[in-house]
């Protein structure tokens, strides 16, 4: 981190990509574009990550740091989704101990999906998973690995972005989700150091829409839980944007779009078609933001983030008949 | 070639890599295996080449190795499917003019798919598809590229096999579907140079067996049209191996497997689920060897090529609900 702002910088974003290359897939850019310019629209498939998330690069990165006292004593966790598989597989491919909250009401398939990567489940009432992870930490020693405000996570999310470069040298914007805002921060990081010019924009739902009026009011926007949660997104359901992720927005993104729930599932059926690609709600919301914007040619060449594939296949299918 | 035996060797598979690298994806291994052992099937997913399927290797290999005026006099091929279309986009990528030839009752989303990367389309009764490309060649000096039975395509497929070896230094057995061969071919010959001791094997539909019935009788079988065509694996129906491609497979591969039309639409459901990739029946019949085989312990660590991801999304959605 670059000591006096306090900020993840490209330095860290680079040994993450060391530390998490013998785990992650160094996923390829697709085409995906209309007809007659293929590179229009390119996607970067983090649906292809072990896990079917990008959230696996974070986790790796942080379970990499532990000291030899802090592998043995493990890492605890709370999360329903994505972020609890991470955790668990980085932990389990690491012979890290793993503990994962999650609350009483959390969906039968996603605790089997977190357990069937060999991490320990607690189950609590909904209301009391921070608590509950504070005190598994206070009594076993267990490091908390947190979703996004995590500089080791964020360094982690971060090498999506220098791979988007590396695969691609004529790239005007990138497109990312945002929830908590670990991917977009750290994807900004390596972006904007290496390359400027190029424009990085955080998509949205709109029934989830606080960073877009934080990014309007020029501070942090808290939205009621029960709001944030209509939208099929569920990955993108936080209803604050990070305390630590948001200095990384602020210095380093451009705009923020926010996308409807229909053209998120139009989008989901496009990278079906067009990249033969399993796409979440969540994953699909940077592609929606290309689908539908309103002056697409002033994205220029784009690549959207394909945060990750984990959906139920009736959902899917729904989707995209 | 090995100039004694007219096979294609090694030395071939590699020049192919250096040609195709600025057209394909270099696709990367997911891990699709069971919770306890994520690497016991891992899978190569072809089907997010930017035509949907591994013929664009073949097709782009055979492209770039056309002298001047041949590029100038274009290329002809006959295909209502992924080979029309990725010989469609290598020439497209190589600025050299392509006609397809399509028989008259091919799908209209076929038809589209191919006219989409620029190709113009022939369309004649299909039993004279095969003249009428032949007379295109005559006339206007375009050259053939067959959809399997050129060493420049065979070379240009068994890429597959290098990258497969590049990713993973512990695989025990590799499963490609076969139809006319061209795939299971070139990645046999790129396996077997480079680590002689991993199996090979080849996979078909029990609909489509003609490769089984000529691996035991070691002799090129036919089948009738008719009963090929009963396939979902619309991919696979040659009915009968490549002249050239049945003596690579005698040379190298080791095993034909069959699978039902069941473990197809399983296999389906399975890479959707377990790694989030749409896959065409076709490019599942691999996976469905593994899935279905009736000692899998044995087959080891294994590698299935998921060859292809065209598919149409209502029947897509069949399959995975």
């Amino acid at each position: 981190m670059t000591l006096d702002t306090g900020l993840v910088n490209l330095d860290d974003v680079r040994a993450a990509r060391e530390r998490i290359a013998a785990t992650c897939v160094r996923t390829p850019l697709l085409t995906a574009g209309p007809d007659d310019d293929v590179h229009a629209l390119r996607v970067k498939p983090e649906s292809l990550q072990p896990t079917g998330a990008f959230k696996l690069r974070g986790a790796t990165n942080a379970v990499a740091q532990l000291g030899p006292d802090e592998r043995a004593a493990g890492v605890v966790t709370h999360s329903s989704g994505n972020h609890g598989q991470a955790v668990a597989y980085a932990s389990r491919a690491a012979g890290v101990p793993c503990t994962v909250v999650m609350p009483d009401n959390a969906a039968p398939v996603k605790v089997a999906a977190t357990r069937r990567w060999g991490a320990r489940i607690v189950t609590v009432p909904v209301d009391e998973r921070f608590i509950a992870t504070d005190q598994i930490a206070d009594e076993t020693g267990a490091r908390l690995i947190a979703p996004y405000d995590d500089p080791r996570v964020i360094a982690g999310q971060g090498t999506v972005g220098l791979e988007i470069l590396a695969d691609a040298d004529d790239v005007d914007t990138v497109l990312a989700p945002v929830g908590g805002g670990g991917l977009i921060s750290g994807v900004a990081v390596a972006v904007k150091a290496l390359s400027p010019s190029i424009r990085v924009v955080a998509v949205e739902p709109e029934l989830s829409a606080d960073l877009a009026e934080s990014f309007a009011a020029g501070q942090r926007v808290t939205w009621p839980a029960e709001l944030v949660a209509r939208t099929s997104a569920d990955g993108l359901r936080a209803d604050v944007i990070g305390e630590l992720t948001w200095p990384h927005i602020q210095a380093h993104v451009d705009e923020v779009l926010t996308v409807s729930e229909a053209a998120i599932t139009e989008a989901m059926g496009y990278l079906a078609r067009r990249a033969r690609l399993v796409a979440e709600p969540s994953g699909a919301v940077a592609t929606a933001g290309w689908l539908t914007h309103p002056d697409r040619a002033s994205l220029g060449r784009t690549v959207a983030i394909v945060s990750g594939g984990n959906v139920d296949p009736a959902a899917f299918a729904a989707a995209i008949a």
